[in-house]
């Protein structure tokens, strides 16, 4: 069934039409072309991305072609390739991370790899169909899928012993999360640290303040039941702007003396990200924005910036995929990072429309959905 | 006349009220207070933000109290303090500078300075009256007199042998820009920078640009006029919005294949701002807003941020007065700082208005207000 230029037939969750639940199909995945690799998928989670390109909830994507396989965090095992790694011995597990990554030395995004925001590969086609029709890709990796074919540039090469039901989670959230902490806010020793929107992203968020040393770092959100997590994490302590007449960035200024030295918006939301730039303090406040919007603007008042603020975005929190996921790995395997803690629900494939309305409701963090139950 | 204690009497340049021009009057200048230090101005000019003042072109300050003395970009000698300058030997001749200054590493504005934002010292009273009444001060200092007294944090003593007439653009628009380019958004060598509005603020930072090695310097601005003075200065090539139907963040994204490494915003437009920001590369791009604007909001398409652009303020270039601009004076005198090139016209005290006419029409970059022409 896997040689190298059969199509595959596997089960996958389709999503036929914005908004619609996603429906278990039988689809078709073509072989690998040049620089692809065929995936086998093992464990795969929903991340706010997918909910919000199958709801629209003001920030999805501008180009959002349907039927789709969405899903972008995950891991799994090579199956069949034909790309560069190839030729790579001891290749097995790799593993389908978010986004697209190229070997510059500053550069996390190839325009080459544009193709994969609009659902196809790089040659302008898919390669899953589903009765006959060609079934869009999501963020070049569609994991909803027993198999599926990403470009070899989606990929990070992990340890063998690295457990693919804990670490799919570094494909997305958890590594945003972290990266935007350490990596685009480099958060330094003893700074004070606010993180909006408790999530995945977040709370990753949070121990990456941690992991960097800051004295005392805030968690923010809506959804107290968010909180005990977040101080497991390290918040020294949680806030809900819902608890307070004034606005959250006011509080925040009165609680720090004068503002926070780093604030990252792990929300996606403009009203938030303005929260979070005016929480930071005049002169060397740095606001980091890790939730995405593809389609909203925000209002900057720009005297905030003018005081000494910086206000950066990040995306897959500055990371490379190729070279930091597998040193993200590592940590977790040296107790250095924490991943069990994010899991808070497992499901099969069949069950992925609960996996959506849970985290809709904010039940959960992430879902494991396991793509072979039965094994 | 000038002893410690007493009243001085000198012609000042008073703002009676919005958008009126200046009246040539005689003030009475009071002695100062404790970390106050009376200066005798020899040269100032008009800046954009005195102009702004005056006409509230929707980006002035948020108060604005009449009858006032502007002038903040000056130079002079100390006439009789008793702040802590008082004890060093060798003070003359102390410089006025725009903005305050504290000794904190990273701070560059002090919440015990913020009186001097309202038109009055840290007391919450002016030095200056005229005809029996209170006279109120302009960003803490109002060099718009022959006589002012300044907070002893608004000042940088510098050597005997600058020219006064020159050095006095440190004092606000050449050190903002340069430090803009150098201090703020830390230029690299070989990068690709664009700097948009080429006035006092904007030329600087094409010099900042030029002094840090950037590969390619390119002026924006929708007077040619100024474009000759920019190449000067170090741009490679000048562009004219207005001579393209694109918008010009489109024009430079072609001209640079991606963008340019660096933008540096002088003209304190939101709409320009967010210009300068687009017109810099996804993955690294770094725009530096220094142009003024205390009321008004910018618009940031929030994909932009989060392709890995960083968008930052800048107050003063973020230089600290006390401790750089002496330096910048000793890179003028060694021939490494060109200021000469900024200074258009001289003009006595009586014809201020004209300066302010003149910087409005575009005609001038800096003209030197002579305190004592006849001197």
């Amino acid at each position: 069934m896997t040689t190298n230029s059969q199509v595959i037939k596997c089960k996958a969750a389709v999503a036929w039409g914005p908004g619609r639940p996603l429906c278990i199909e039988e689809v078709e995945v073509a072989p690998p072309k040049a620089h692809e690799v065929r995936i086998k998928v093992i464990a795969t989670s929903v991340c706010h991305t997918d909910s919000e390109y199958l709801h629209q909830i003001n920030k999805a994507l501008k180009f959002r072609p349907f039927p789709s396989v969405l899903g972008h965090e995950a891991a799994g095992c090579k199956s069949v390739g034909r790309g560069h790694l190839r030729d790579s011995p001891n290749d097995r597990p790799p593993r389908a991370k978010c986004g697209p990554e190229v070997g510059t030395p500053f550069q996390n995004k190839s325009t080459e790899t544009a193709n994969t925001q609009v659902g196809v590969l790089a040659d302008g086609t898919s390669r899953i169909s589903c009765m006959g029709q060609q079934v869009y890709q999501f963020l070049g990796v569609s994991s909803f899928s027993q198999y599926t074919v990403v470009p070899d540039t989606s990929l990070a090469k992990i340890r063998n012993d690295a457990p693919l039901d804990k670490v799919f989670l570094l494909g997305c959230g958890v590594s945003t999360g972290y990266g935007a902490a350490m990596n685009a806010a480099k958060v330094e020793k003893d700074s004070a640290c606010a993180v909006f929107g408790l999530g995945a992203v977040g709370l990753a968020a949070v121990m990456g303040c941690q992991a960097a040393g800051a004295r005392r770092i805030i968690g923010v959100d809506i959804n107290p039941d968010k909180f005990d997590k977040a101080k497991m994490l390290g918040a020294a302590e949680c806030v809900n702007p819902r608890d307070h007449v004034k606005p959250i960035q006011e509080v925040l200024v009165e609680m720090t003396h004068g503002g926070v030295d780093y604030a990252i918006e792990c929300v996606g939301s403009p009203a938030v990200m303005r929260a979070a730039l005016e929480s930071t303090r005049d002169a060397w406040g740095v606001c980091v924005i890790a939730g995405w919007t593809e389609t909203e603007e925000m209002n900057v008042l720009v005297e905030k910036l003018l005081m000494g603020r910086t206000l950066k975005g990040t995306y897959f929190g500055g990371l490379k995929g190729v070279r930091d996921v597998p040193k993200l790995v590592d940590a977790y395997m040296n107790k250095e990072l924490k991943l069990d803690e994010f899991i808070t629900h497992r499901l099969p494939l069949d069950q992925i429309n609960e996996a959506f309305d849970m985290l809709k409701r904010g039940e959960s963090i992430r879902a494991v959905i396991s793509l072979w139950p039965e094994d």
